[in-house]
């Protein structure tokens, strides 16, 4: 589990750095970025991940996301991956929303995808041992964020493993992939048409079928071209409603889907997360047994 | 003077644009971005100039300068104009430090450049025009700010114009074009050999001929590459103690030349030029009349 390093830079008193390793899960190289603030020699920080969406790799968060310096004042280590494999080797599609940058955190399982196409199993495991391993992380303190695709990510991955995050949010997320053009597409190409198999990767899914997170931040721009096709977020809403999971669901007259939308909400959605990883134990009590699918925890559902 | 709006996001309260129009000084097309915050309907705003380095465009500060959220909170409008004129009619150099994306903010008077590379005149004049007229600016307001060949920009169109700005300041800097090779190639392509034309376009030479500013303030990271070769902000401090100008040169360990140092520094030299465009008159006094390459003001030289 060795990684390379390939850039380094200074930045709002820390270290933004770009990784490459070659990873068992896709079987290809990996590029993501991590922030780590100055910190005492000993210290551990906690984690924020952040998962990105369609089109996008590390950088596009790395350079406009806004979120070093929050950071930086907070303590908190900011992690990037990619959106899916790349290279020759690895399968691809014409469309922006399948293939290569739309890897909607699934372990495919049908052809061409399957060999490399292992994006949960990257981000829910291996990615988080080799954090764990290279940098100064508190893995007990752990959060989740991410947009688009990679909202869809966050609260997935998220709702799957109950306990392991202290916060899970989203930007304009896809909150029902089974439901949305985008979500149909991938999820077919990637899993197959057994849309019982769909359920684990559908955070709506997910809640109608037990799983329990304490609370929910998602922020949602109102001139967001893909909101009323895409992202649906009034089907989280009434989930979360049916299922008794504390939303919080902002929405942003004329802001749109963009980094322009991310980075204006950036640093409220890190101290909304920094508030909960402070200290050894969640504002909520939430400990490493957490609250799961089983629907134990707080929810009425 | 038209102004065509390329695009238009909501960000941090306020609305990030950018325009493009056809160029009397350029003789091409020219792209610019502009921040314009939340405001009144019939408030003028003050506005901060920022002037882009070597490759790039109006893009690069736009995307990754993490400037909206206190031009917002204070109350700014933040101009980025592209570096050079560009296109497939005008002329360009192999090299990334000459010709497009290197215009370093002189009327070129030799060929090939000189029928489009007018980039004094499209920023001294004509862009000033074009926000005035189409952007809610109080132009009796100003600031300018720059990067590198921006630095350059910034210092230079600072020194020449006393008064105009009540505050000048800049990332890591050219300060000496005429003494450092990336001057020494542009202003020879651009202005030709005779290096008595140079000086008006050398922040150190204008100031040993005359020029003043009520003070300065530059930022430059202590590992950037650029820094013994090309920028050697010790030149600048030496002209400005010799002249008697306040120079605030902050040097920061372990900081490159990129974007990650300048967006760490952003927010404090925009509250610096803040405080100086707040109210009618500037904390010094500066006046419309300001103080100029006569030696007029407080300037010991």
């Amino acid at each position: 589990m060795t990684i390379e390093q390939l850039s380094a830079s200074r930045a709002h008193g820390g270290v933004q750095g770009v990784y490459r390793h070659a990873s068992a899960a896709t079987g290809t190289d990996m590029v993501f970025s991590v922030f780590v603030p100055d910190h005492a020699p000993d210290a551990r920080l906690p984690v924020v991940w952040y998962l990105s969406g369609l089109t996008c790799t590390h950088a596009n968060v790395t350079e406009k996301g806004e979120f070093r310096a929050t950071c930086a004042e907070l303590g908190l280590i900011f992690v990037a991956p990619d959106t899916s494999p790349r290279g020759d080797g690895v399968a691809d599609d014409p469309g922006y929303d399948l293939g290569q940058g739309a890897g909607f955190y699934v372990d495919a399982v049908r052809a061409p995808w399957a060999p490399h196409f292992a994006m949960r199993t990257y981000i829910e495991t291996e990615l988080p041992a080799l954090v764990a391993a290279h940098f100064p992380a508190d893995m007990a303190r752990q959060s989740i964020m991410g947009h688009s695709m990679g909202g869809h990510g966050a609260l997935t991955i998220g709702l799957r493993n109950p306990g392991r995050f202290r916060a899970v949010s989203a930007f304009a997320p896809i909150v029902a992939p089974s439901q949305v053009p985008w979500g149909q597409k991938a999820l077919s190409a990637y899993l197959g048409d057994d849309r019982a198999a769909w359920r684990a990767h559908d955070a709506v899914a997910l809640i109608e079928d037990g799983a329990r997170l304490p609370e929910l931040l998602v922020d949602q721009g109102m001139d967001d071209a893909f909101l009323g096709e895409q992202l649906r977020p009034e089907l989280l809403a009434a989930a979360c409603a049916d299922a008794g999971i504390p939303l919080t669901l902002r929405r942003h007259i004329g802001y749109d889907h963009s980094y322009y939308f991310i980075s204006t909400l950036m640093a409220d959605q890190l101290r909304w997360h920094g508030a909960r990883l402070a200290g050894a134990a969640g504002p909520e009590g939430v400990g490493p047994e957490g609250v799961g699918p089983e629907g134990v925890g707080q929810g009425a559902g």
